[in-house]
């Protein structure tokens, strides 16, 4: 479909990606301003943190200049990442001076691609006769498929095709290094990314080449567990990034053959991008077992390993997942880029299968994890988002264990994974919203509504769908969908947020009647436009304010409460409250009460934040004790509980909108006197 | 003093010491066992973990065999804290086959010195040439240190000086390369240790250089902030230990001069040595400077930054202290030698102004922190000690940022600093009894009795005491005071622990009438026994069990208590408890008529852990939810908080013997419904 957003938030988010956001990371990729990075949080500080270099680097490759490479081996894809954004957006806008960069760059990037279709700037400085020669750090597949992907955005967006030219050259250059064939390479990538990439290309160009190579790259991973360490023995030069080799074969899943893997371990944008690869490849072939192996790691993550914001990565060890129910809220990693690839992973598992538990994932990353790691000026960024901070623990002279948790963003980072992919999701939410299933023939079955993001879509046969909303502040949703006569009918479907099932369901009416809307087992609730009619669906979802607890399997959330309100996690921050946060407890037992006496005061506030629903509820604050106080002491047998309270307000804003205040402690989960 | 000991728990451990633990570190250190080496727990596996190697290390720089050193730079210092253990054992008993092992090893040690006095294994056998050039990371002084404590407790308890001989030429070696004059070395060891060494053995020689060097050792710490990184300019050649330069300056306590620090960071075994050094100059010269830097230390540790067990570092990332009230009890370090040194603070600090509060410290160190280092079999080891542990955290494929937090003792590190430690401080407990008072004449005015350790003491004139006890099981104490008539009369000073003040305070007889227990500004209650009289005291301390809370300050144990029982902290196991122990609730508000009512069960269990005190309470329990259940959901309004709740029992045990079942969950601080 095409889809024109009407939503008041995106509008305003993509308006923020053309205007701010853009122009911003290009000028640092130009190195044109001046950055102040943050440590690597992951550890590797090597590749230097005082410019990006992404341009000067691919005008060195393509003998525009002269000099040496800067920074990680992946630092192209800071660029690329930063293509496909500024595709997206120029799909619902003019901007003249944003096609002249991309073309420039396109420009460049041709430029500086081997004759053989080959491009890593990295490579081409530095080691060109290493070519695919230490796949497990060398990031060169990685870095061709985000190249890939950012082609095929351009090719949808604005029809030029230039850049898919130089795809396409790359791909088939990846596939002659690569295959099953003898002579060829058997192995993958460390990083997984190129086979979501293959399969994209392969959507645009119907080549069978790109899917098949996909799978190979996928099937092969895994299958010989000494396949990097005999390249770097073979290659016998000086690794490109030293601590990679240290990492268990799981950080890159390659601890098993793909079709074996049951857990989601390791590095987790590498889970989130492989397994978006998976689903895309298993659709696309129609390979059931695939299909199974996708289900099972998406399963392992949200049933097991994902945090309330849709963030995930438990330690910044190897940015990894850990093991089930290990979450910790302030020594824990949940890249802003994993996020982003958690979002892709939802929509490619929808497309594979509609159901509404991916659009509900799909929901809390652009609500909560993934939007998270951008402030508000969209020239900052998180590449790490904690569920509890605190400044005296990120200091230099803090703990070292939470020295990677920032509380506020920073301009730039040496490893700048997170800042493109985070602009490059925003400007594709329209992508997010629907998805179809087809007739044999090609007609729309089915219109599936996965996100309330206000809209208007054209589909195919003239179909039109209009969504109304104020999002994510308001649960009142109002389509009109218009099926020509012409045309089949459709059967329409709404997804039912998991969020608003529990206690209330939503409420549906169509033309002016309630319908039962009780959701499908599929999460949607299904109603037919009758070919030549226009119906106009109005939906309340729960918007009440909720509290909400982690299963018990969770250690580090016992006994304790979180606050969302419709899809949005919120916290609560040293600049709206009294005393160290934690002092804070939310007491359950009087929540119902709260709720029905209107003592849980909830607004908009325009002037705040950008505009956000803020909360703002009774709760009980624990007396601070004295720095002249024991350290430890015993409890008191005689005071009852209570009076080691006073009652306070606790004052909560959006997740996502934290940090834009100067440094402080921020909090997600609180006591509860459950 | 004479202190003989007559304590069954502390004869049970020096027997265990001078039986199984000096035997197998013996075999150890010789390489005569095998054993199996945990992952260095801060991080520095680059020496090896396969032998031990300190006595051949040694024999190859005595020249009685070649071969290569091996293991960290201060590898010898095994040896030289095991002699000091041994030292100590051989006063209590007649120990003929250790008798032959420790002058065996004092003869070799002998042979390995130099000429000039210099004796560093590591730098003899890799670096002679590099002698004290790069003090930050080379540890000579430390290790030289580490003899001259052993040589002094050789002197003091066996009377042989063959070791005081040895030790008088390096401190006159180290003299001789260090102090203000010009061309000697205007610097310290990056590990301090030798300050406290070098004012042991100016107390048994008298030779006023040792302590103008200790103290000149102190004082130059820190003034000159390019000493370390002008040093290593200097040598030029490849580090000793690649990471140390790393770490601020405030890892080795030289970011400031001495006089000027105010807060306890870095390594905490280096600021526990630090300071023990500094309260015994201090002491010894009279510096009342000093003195104040040595109790403003004191304060910010004990008040700020030591956990409820005694244990201290909150980080593994150096090993180190981090800031005020951070705690937390998962990630933390709590280094065995951390503790030990903490005791030896706390009895320099008695030294030095007799006061209740250092005795607290002794104790909490005694009877958990450093306790918990060894197992009850003598031969497994903690080098870190956690206050909360789970196996699945600690695995190899667990979460990295506790992966150090083991949660069986090793047999040996590769670093073994700990083992050694531990055992001279138990095979030194007498030395932790009595402090004395003496007039300008050196007569006894009074003498402190600070532990509750069962003994028959001897003191100078005839003065004895004789002190019974089933401590720390029983809290009823007897001491027998006798003074002969050629004596000055004596003030006897007993010392109320202060978990015995808060609401009960001790009771306290005098020939069978009881006096007033509350304890003096210096935390004793003063008996004042005549010239030729024997008096005969009773002394009940306050052994109820006792729910305790935290500072509110302290973040990671908020809203939780932990249970003491005396000076015993205790800690649930997976072996006696149901489910995941995070799921356990103490209910505060019940706590008295629990007490009351007798549901809370303590025995004496001598059967359970070489036997303990084991305590066993009603508590409540969370259900466990089911891994079908959705990870987060929406709290329940109409249950109320009750029903959450099954009735429970929870089981504890000290923590000291915690871990010598099998590898489980372990956890001292408990939610609570407060
Ligand atoms: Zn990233
Ligand atoms: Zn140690």
């Amino acid at each position: 479909p095409t889809v024109r957003l009407k939503s008041t938030f995106w509008k305003h988010y993509q308006e923020l990606i053309a205007q701010e956001v853009l122009p911003y990371q290009w000028a640092v990729m130009s190195d044109e301003t001046g950055v102040s990075m943050a440590d690597d949080p992951g550890g590797n500080n090597e590749f230097g943190r005082e410019k990006s270099h992404v341009l000067a680097n691919l005008r060195i490759a393509a003998g525009l200049e002269t000099g040496e490479h800067y920074g990680f081996p992946f630092q192209d894809t800071d660029l690329y990442k930063w293509i496909e954004a500024a595709a997206y957006i120029m799909r619902q806008r003019e901007e003249p001076q944003l096609r002249r960069l991309v073309d420039s760059a396109i420009d460049l990037i041709a430029k500086a691609q081997c004759s053989d279709g080959y491009l890593d700037s990295f490579i081409q400085i530095t080691a060109p006769t290493r070519r695919f020669a230490r796949l497990r750090e060398s990031h060169e597949l990685y870095t061709m498929g985000h190249f890939i992907e950012a082609a095929v955005a351009c090719h949808e967006s604005t029809g030029y095709d230039k850049a898919l030219n130089v795809a396409i050259r790359m791909a088939d250059c990846i596939d002659r290094a690569f295959g099953p064939e003898d002579g060829k390479i058997h192995g993958s990538d460390g990083h997984p990314e190129i086979e979501l990439a293959l399969s994209r290309l392969y959507e645009v160009t119907g080549e069978q080449r790109y899917i098949d190579l996909a799978r190979y790259l996928l099937d092969v991973r895994g299958q010989d567990p000494d396949f990097y360490d005999r390249q770097d023995k073979a290659d016998g030069s000086k690794p490109f990034i030293p601590g990679m080799s240290q990492f268990p074969k799981s950080y890159y899943q390659a601890a098993e053959p793909i079709r074996e893997q049951k857990h989601a371990d390791g590095h987790a944008v590498r889970v989130g991008y492989l397994c978006t690869g998976l689903a895309n490849v298993a659709r696309l072939t129609g390979d059931a077992e695939l299909a199974d192996v996708a289900r099972r790691l998406w399963d392992d993550i949200i049933r097991k390993r994902m945090y309330i914001t849709g963030n995930v990565g438990s330690t910044r060890v190897g940015e990894s997942f850990t093991y089930d129910y290990d979450l910790p809220n302030e020594t824990m990693y949940g890249e802003s880029c994993a996020s982003v690839s958690m979002a892709f992973f939802a929509r490619s598992m929808m497309n594979l299968q509609p159901a509404g538990l991916y659009g509900d994932i799909v929901e809390k990353e652009l609500f909560n994890g993934a939007l998270a790691g951008m402030s508000l000026d969209g020239k900052h960024f998180f590449y790490v988002n904690p569920l509890e901070a605190d400044p005296q623990a990120s200091a230099i002279d803090g703990n070292p264990d939470r020295h990677h948790v920032l509380c506020q963003r920073a301009d730039w980072f040496g490893c700048a994974c997170c800042p493109s992919n985070i602009a490059r999701l925003i400007a594709s939410v329209e992508d997010y919203i629907y998805t179809t299933k087809l007739s044999h023939n090609g007609d729309i079955l089915t219109i599936y509504s996965s996100q309330f993001i206000a809209n208007s879509a054209s589909f195919e046969d003239g179909i039109a769908v209009d969504q109304r909303s104020d999002f994510p502040w308001n649960g009142h949703i109002e389509y009109s969908i218009s099926v020509p006569a012409a045309a089949t009918s459709v059967d329409f479907a709404i997804r039912i947020p998991q969020w608003s099932q529990s206690e209330a369901s939503a409420v549906v009416s169509v033309d002016g009647s309630v319908i039962d809307a009780t959701p499908g087992i599929d999460g949607f609730v299904h109603v037919s436009v009758a070919s030549g009619a226009t119906v106009h669906i109005e939906c309340d979802v729960d918007m009440r304010v909720k509290l909400m607890e982690a299963s018990t399997r969770v250690r580090h959330d016992i006994g304790k409460v979180a606050v969302m309100r419709g899809p949005i996690v919120f916290c609560a921050e040293e600049a709206d409250n009294q005393g160290p946060l934690w002092l804070h407890r939310i007491s359950v037992d009087s929540w119902a009460k709260m709720l029905e006496t209107n003592k849980v005061d909830e607004h908009y506030d325009e002037d705040l934040l950008d505009g956000v629903e803020v909360i703002s509820m009774p709760d009980q604050m624990r007396t601070l004790s004295s720095t002249e106080d024991d350290l430890y002491q015993p409890v008191s047998n005689d005071t009852d509980s209570e009076t080691s309270f006073a009652d306070s307000r606790l004052t909560l804003i959006p997740y996502y909108s934290w940090a834009n205040r100067g440094r402080g402690r921020m909090q997600v989960w609180f006591d509860s006197n459950r």
